[in-house]
This record gives structure tokens, C-alpha cells and sequence, in this order.
């Protein structure tokens, strides 16, 4: 499917210089939204996924469908205070600053197989966060679904872990 | 099936004398994840539903799957500035201040019947916003389908269509 043709290009956007790549026209087609889910599910189909995470807002609307599609657990990753139970967190670096990201303690069991599904993958700087927080807990992170990769600011230098993308830029 | 044994009540979250119904229990089991958003699409199919909008971010979980299951588009409603094109916005009351959502002015076209999915209705405030933001831009609001309702805090007294839920309090 050609999902390339419904991603807008929103210049400048969230700031000057920026080239915000908009999958808002994916998600509100039909089709588009079923069946990049499907092919996300279908790639990790043969390795035994017990749990997919997601980070929000964004990464939970093609998490929680490649979830249910794989017959595994939803577990959304969320900033800090979001989540109402005990939490484990990881902060990561940013541009400027940090940035940290939680999950409730008991995501992720001993031999759980966790899938990550985000929209976008950047740097790979929060996909990387949330790895060690599968880790700590005892689970494998087993590889990235991710609706579109931006291969030039090379997330491979942050994943140790297999990234499978729809459309690369 | 019984999703209520899978909601932790957390006393006291977000602030005190608060009673924070936790519904990650449902999203982490892969049964519960899927029969749920099935239930809410059941119970909207044959109302040829073309759109199911959800605010972030708990929303986007469960309402991206019944998008899937109805063969309809998806559409976020964010908070102000996280939706990169250009916005419709509707602000509302909280207890204390107001708070504003946002969709892409082309989210909605003349014509199109969205369904709302949360994943608990409170006093419906929230909610209200969606609809009047549907109605502008000529959709029709067919209803809102949750996994939990807080009956007694009356979301009916500010929404004008129906709710449907599978969990009541």
C-alpha cells in the first residue's frame, strides 16, 4: 500500500527548520489504518509476542491495534504522573534538556516478549528509554514496528534491537 | 466477560478524595483488550459509522480499535498545539479553569457520522467539546462508546446522545 502519498509535510513545524511528518491521514483512512497495523503484526508474526508498548500520545494508535492483532497485552508508556500506579522510569536526553518516560511496575513479567510500536522513529533516543525499562523488568525487547523511520538521523546508533518500518525517509 | 475484575481502583490519584479507576488491567489482557473494543463496535455496527474520534491519550487505545473493527477512520483530538495542521478547538469547563481539545480542520467532512470512544466518561464535559467540534464541521455525532461510565456524576445531563458502556458505576 502506498502510505507515502497520505503523509503530509507540515514545514517548520513543531519548530523553524523542522519537516513535521503529519500521519494523520494514515488514521483516518480505513484501510491505511487496518492494514498498516496488519503489516507491522504480520513482520513479528513468528516470534512469540506476549506484550506490545507504546509510547503516547501517538504511539498508542497503531500500538493498541498491532496489540490486538497479535493477541498480546497493550501497555502504554506515558510522562511522568500520567500513569496512576507505581511507576518505573528512564529519562533520556534530548536536543536540549531531558525527557523521562514511565511504566507501571508490573508491565512487563519475567519472559515476557515485548513488541515496540511508535508512529515515527527519530533518534531512537525514547524507543532506547523504553528498552531498558522492558529489561529491568525482566522482559526482552524483541525488536521496533514503527509506521515511518527517519534513517538519516540514524536510530540504529541508540537500538540494539531490530527496527521494521513501513516507509523510510 | 467480566472487565470489572480487571480495573484497579487507586485511592486519592489524582488528587485526594479521589477514587482513580485504572483501566490498564483491561488494555494488558490480550482478551479483554480485543472483546472490548469488539463489544463497543457490536453495539455501533449497523449505525454505518464512518469516523470514531478520541482524545488523548487514554482514549486513542481503545478508540483506535473499534476505528479497525467498523472499518472507519481514525481521528485524534489533542490538547492545543500537539496537531500539526491547522485546528478547530473547543474549550470547556473543569471544576476549577477551563481546558481546550483540538482537531485537524479537515478531520471531519460534511456528511460523515462519528462515533466517540473514551475510555471512561466522567461528567461528559470532555465529551461535549468533541460533539460540538463534529457539528461544526458538519459530521453527525451518533454517540460515544466507553469502557466505563461514571453514572452517578451524570455525563447525560451535558451530552444530547447516547452512551454506551460496558462497565457502570
Amino acid at each position: 500500500m502506498d502510505y507515502q502519498s497520505l503523509i503530509r509535510d507540515i514545514p517548520d513545524y513543531p519548530k523553524p527548520g523542522i519537516v513535521f511528518k503529519d500521519l494523520t491521514g494514515i488514521w483516518k483512512d480505513p484501510l491505511a489504518h487496518q492494514t498498516s497495523a496488519r503489516e507491522i503484526a504480520d513482520h513479528f508474526r513468528n516470534q512469540r509476542i506476549t506484550k506490545v508498548a507504546a509510547a503516547e500520545a501517538r504511539g498508542f494508535i497503531t500500538g493498541s491495534l498491532v496489540a490486538a492483532d497479535l493477541g498480546a497485552g497493550f501497555l502504554p508508556v506515558r510522562k511522568p504522573g500520567k500513569l496512576p500506579w507505581e511507576t518505573i522510569s528512564e529519562t533520556y536526553d534530548l536536543e536540549y534538556g531531558t525527557d523521562t518516560l514511565e511504566m507501571h511496575i508490573d508491565a512487563v513479567s519475567p519472559g515476557d516478549r515485548v513488541l515496540l510500536v511508535d508512529d515515527l522513529v527519530a533518534t531512537g533516543g525514547t524507543l532506547a528509554a523504553v528498552v531498558r525499562m522492558i529489561r529491568r523488568q525482566g522482559g526482552e525487547a524483541v525488536g521496533v514496528g514503527a509506521l515511518v523511520c527517519l534513517d538519516f538521523l540514524r536510530p540504529g546508533d541508540r537500538l540494539d534491537i531490530p527496527v521494521f518500518s513501513l516507509v523510510h525517509y
